[in-house]
């Protein structure tokens, strides 16, 4: 390598190329209790090894929002360090649970790019996947961004924009292997059943969480996330908002953190159907959350675990006893930070339900 | 679980009802770390495994205000989350050591209830005990907390206060189980000796430290405490300071990671004896400690280890050369914001030391 | 001990004594979680362990400079309690690697000691060594500081000045035994070669980082760093320059992680081999650093790995694109607080290489 590395420009992507990301990162212990001193997390099987053994996990497995920061901050480097935005996630799964002691490592594809009329930006999707070193795929996600070119003028090839789902079907979510939940270990997840959810539901997290600036800063180093614009005062006390702007996973993540208050026993995330950060956050921000049950399912082959999908909005300094969201016109309330799609497990009571219908 | 919980009422209490707390939390080296990033408490047996193994420990176990704070974080959801104050601390009692790998949990019992005369608040009183997974107790202590009422003219049981001691028995101190001082071992506790120490003494701990929003906010986190004052600004703003409050029990960690000064050789904290926040601590507040000697004791059947028990004062923004404490009427310093009654535990010169008489 | 610690004065030196440090601090991953979130380091070999065993590390050692910094501050208690400020380093060279797990401790033996002329202070040079337990040396280095006298009047030993190297002999230099990098292994180190720099050239690090007050206090206590400038704000207030000062090794290792944008493959920190903090940092300035290469150099007997001296210059608040240092008298920029000279190892495109002729 020569000179400093800049980043890729819009025209430095080509279509089906894959973009390896490194270096890996070998979590532990100690990742996952900054995770809890930085949320506040208090969901059994990542607080416990013993909950999490019971249930049929090797152990106590990482936060799965922890396990998506890191694939995405492996990311940045390669795909958006000359991003103006990053615009949506899609069709993001979570696969095999992560353990202290396991290395991540990461790639993604360009699967659409698509140069915008002013010809100084453009849009550019990837797949990004995360994976076990000796092991499988441990996350999958869609995420397009907006990024600058070097040259307006340079060309760029014909627009691909990719199809993508607008959620991910209930037959792909994964349940780890071997966890399964019975009348023994039930107890052990210390939260409540699928069956108490009904469609519909609104839930108020009730806690509110201030952001500070050391806060967000050393969560998104954990995550290697470079992205110049939440560590840099010098530069952003001149940009648009005068202060440095929080990784918009960190409000995720204390959104997720703040759930347990209404939804103690979504155990898993195990799929973000699509998500958008509809307005940014900054330290000295107090973080409010709620929920609502979009829908409820059934997985297939199976009675002990069922499936919500939530829409989990996040609020910044207004509590959430109205639920704030959109105006009649669809847009959004100004306190509205998040608007998160996606679907999490919970235990069910099994010995009331019927086996699923195979799907088979 | 319907709705979220907006925890327990007064009203909500039994005399002898059993409460479960969980989350169970499994600790580990991420833990110890984050603590002494926290407060940079130096104590030799935690900060070095080998010094803790010279000593009979399995390995450099957990600083015992860790373990007191875990156990008291898991408390909070199902004892005071609808808590105006925290007013005291009784008996408490360390046990067992805590190794990281083991998992604690936590459960109260209601032993006093007596409401007040405005009907709208009651003082609960709990003996909360902690214990490890597979294991035995770690942590029993009594507390009494102001709790609201829901209902202001919700009937309640008649009232019933506890007895309780003034001081933790020396006779039930506990050292930990195959932990022995001798000639060969001492040099590895970094520390000064027992015998140095003469009631009376006071000493200034010199250092003063600075609170930060972030530190206190990540470490009441890591300890799974909920209480809502530490944590929203927006709310707090309204509040009576105008700001979150810093969780008593960080103040008391400073305050012991500030008495290596002075008080290098109190290898292990014994005995809560009593204690009280005096007055409320904020982010920007310094804080300055001083100790006195306030018992010296032999411990029964040895005469490697002494006890000392000590009161630990801690000021905000007042250095202790002065040794701020109360005025002629018994008024604290305004800038005394603990009180701490406390037992440690020491390395004699056992060499110049008769066994103690046995109390058999 | 009997009263408070309050440090070693000038006075207190001897020339030829030996201070042993402690307690000893045994690292583990929390320690490195810890790093990474302070600094968001992104070298590979203490990120990945695969990385690191597949160049013959036995597992991810811990960053050279997180041992330079927890030798560093055992030393403080016992060598710059009473310091007026820190002169400057010498021939530090980075020995054995430290993994998580290892107990690190400390010792210092005084090798020069010169009064100053207004007899209030004297300059004390150590030579300071870190161990670990059951193991060899992983850490030698000289510094000099200006330390209080107790006692203007207290009589001292002549003058006696130490002769140091200008830099480690490139000779002197370690590469941690069993470490080489082959064909099959140098993609797992994710960094540029040593033969893609020249003597000479200028590499700008582009990005910032805004320092907090959390942060610094956060890391400084990791170390066990107790020096008080950096955690009283109550004292600093009065102070001349009305602020907490950020410990100067924190701005070290903001500028190593920030040079891993230009200098990726330089895996390894060899020697310091002087450096000067020229300026104070404080929470809320915003750090950058470019480097030079001063030297270029094979190292003896191996064409696996070969050497770059470096000088890394940090700023605040200015980017460093026209690389600010001095101006024409020498005098340096006032942006610049770091100047630091260091060698670093990179791997070789080694089948390009002849073996270097051997020493012997």
């Amino acid at each position: 390598m020569t000179g400093t590395y800049r980043g890729r420009f819009f025209e430095d992507f080509s279509l089906g190329e894959t973009i390896p990301h490194g270096p890996p990162r070998t979590v532990t212990e100690g990742d996952c209790a900054l995770y809890t001193a930085l949320y506040g997390s208090r969901f059994a099987i990542h607080s416990s090894t013993p909950a999490a053994q019971a249930l049929g996990y090797q152990r106590a497995p990482l936060d799965d929002l922890l396990v998506f920061h890191i694939v995405f901050g492996q990311s940045v480097s390669g795909v958006s360090l000359n991003a103006v935005a990053n615009l949506g996630y899609a069709d993001c799964r979570f696969l095999a649970p992560v353990y202290p002691g396991e290395t991540l490592y990461a790639m993604s594809t360009v699967i659409g790019l698509k140069e915008n009329s002013n010809r100084k930006t453009g849009v550019v999707y990837v797949r990004t996947e995360g994976f076990k070193e000796g092991g499988g795929r441990v996350l999958g996600y869609v995420r397009w961004v907006m990024v600058r070119k070097r040259e307006p003028k340079a060309p760029v090839a014909p627009p691909e924009v990719p199809t993508l789902p607008d959620q991910v079907a209930f037959e792909n979510l994964e349940v780890p292997e071997g966890v399964k939940v019975t009348a023994q270990n039930v107890d052990h997840l210390h939260g409540g059943y699928w069956e108490a959810h009904t469609p519909g539901d609104r839930i108020d997290h009730l806690d509110g969480m201030t952001i500070e600036e050391a806060e967000h800063q050393m969560a998104t180093r954990l995550y290697h996330n470079t992205a110049r614009v939440h560590f840099n005062q010098h530069v952003e006390k001149e940009g648009r908002f005068g202060r440095r702007i929080v990784y918009g996973g960190h409000i995720i993540s204390i959104a997720r953190a703040l759930s347990f208050n209404g939804l103690s026993g979504a155990f898993r995330t195990a799929a973000i159907n699509g998500g958008a950060h509809t307005a940014p956050s900054f330290a000295g921000d107090t973080i409010y959350a709620w929920s609502e049950v979009l829908e409820k399912v059934e997985l297939t082959d199976r009675n002990d675990v069922g499936a919500l999908r939530l829409r989990t909005v996040a609020t910044k300094d207004q509590a959430c006893e109205d639920f704030p969201y959109k105006d009649s016109e669809g847009r959004y309330d100004p306190a509205v930070v998040l608007d998160l799609d996606y679907t999490v497990l919970l235990p069910r009571r099994w010995w009331l339900a019927p086996l699923s219908p195979s799907s088979s």
